[in-house]
């Protein structure tokens, strides 16, 4: 393989590089599919050996798309998909975030806004979820992580192709934008007064929603709920201090995905 | 500080070596904060020169608590904590799992039943979540992660010393020990026909229930399927193939919870 596309891939590994040219690397079988799958444009496939006799029907559809098929040493697969155990097929894709007024424009009821969602695992936990929850977005707002980020696109497990993503906007536009869609904004915190053990927390949660999520670490900052319609805690029963981002963004986006279900059949 | 007693908390990152002794090391201010509070014994304390000032009321009550406190160098942390972001304190405990036998005699309502759980940052998630879920016990069947795992120990934030946990045990025994105290066996297996949206599933889990939780790559196999009383599924409403380990858990069991408390309140 060229010397010019080994270093074309490399300087995908960087996120700043990944935003000069729009592209970027999905590792693992499932990414693959799941891009081939909803015609994201894959302009090049890295392959090693065994993968191509494991995945030869994905490798065939790849190359089907227009991509460039390369095959590629086990320690190349490696250093190209960051990780220890990589799964011997990578794909090089075109970006796929949307713009902010087309989510808006879709009437979406569910959405998932990331505010300061640091840890790359954590996000593309988050979004895995809330495609499993049937959201219609998934925002990355302010300082979260890059959604192109290896370890965000393997822990999405194909979902970052699966619903619509914006990235890189300032939380208070994103905000604005799905409040004048007809969304209310519920805050994730725990130290909330109000949490979904309430019956009617639970109910407002039949009409259009965007759930903001919080960093990790220190959650939502004054200035951040501040921006939201209101705050709900899910409710801690036992001894915790508060539960993980991604279990708690699991129980809020069932909790709406229930609710409007529970309206839709009222109809 | 002596090389006998580094080399003693050196060992202890072993699993083979925390075993023998029934000694492991909780890292970071939340984990010794939780152990004391809970009176686990608290032998020894390691410390870095600015977490000591940091945390003093901690390391003073792990000194009363009888904890032979020890200042060390951010490397010696680092190795011990085996994190290259460690947090400056870690205690020296004795283990804390209880025989199975203890848990079925408290008549639990809510327990977890990890097989095969291998990933220590999802089973310390798990840990986490069932604690805030109100959850009676964790247990730790067949080829699961180690407890006291310092991967496990960290993802728990503490939780492993709110809940008693039960390690070693054999699935099938597990399983007839819960059963036996009036547990029905829920395995969480997304294949299955019933999923969490039929009312009459939730509903179910009124009743006391042991949450099966299988490996987070393959699930549960169909030898221990077949082990439970029935199989629910989280619904997906998207196009994500799956829920991950962690956040399956915690839509589980919160919707134990809330059934558990919507019967509590009828009575």
């Amino acid at each position: 393989m060229s010397p010019a596309r080994l270093r074309a891939a490399r300087r995908l590994t960087k996120r700043a590089l990944r935003q000069r040219d729009r592209v970027f690397l999905a590792e693992g079988p499932q990414a693959v599919s799941a891009a081939l799958a909803t015609g994201a444009r894959v302009t090049g496939l890295f392959v090693t050996a065994p993968a191509q006799a494991r995945h030869a029907a994905l490798v065939a559809a790849a190359a089907e798309a227009g991509a460039d098929v390369q095959v590629v040493s086990g320690e190349l697969m490696s250093e190209l998909a960051q990780t220890v155990t990589p799964q011997g097929v990578l794909a090089v894709c075109d970006f796929i975030d949307v713009p902010l007024g087309q989510v808006v424009a879709a009437a979406p009821r569910l959405v998932a806004l990331l505010a300061n969602v640091r840890d790359p695992g954590n996000a593309g936990t988050v979004l895995r979820t809330a495609d499993a929850a049937g959201a219609d977005a998934v925002v990355f707002a302010d300082a979260s992580v890059d959604p192109y980020n290896g370890k965000c696109v393997r822990a999405s497990a194909g979902s970052l192709f699966h619903l619509p993503i914006v990235a890189g906007v300032r939380l208070p536009e994103a905000v604005a934008a799905l409040r004048a869609a007809g969304l209310r904004i519920v805050a994730a915190d725990g130290r909330a007064g109000v949490t979904l053990a309430d019956p009617r927390a639970r109910q407002a949660l039949a009409s259009p929603t965007a759930w903001l999520f919080g960093n990790e670490a220190w959650g939502l900052s004054a200035d951040l709920l501040a921006l939201a319609d209101e705050s709900v805690a899910v409710p801690i029963y036992g001894r915790a201090e508060s539960l993980n981002l991604a279990a708690a963004a699991a129980v809020c986006m069932y909790a709406s995905a229930a609710a409007l279900r529970v309206r839709d059949q009222a109809r």
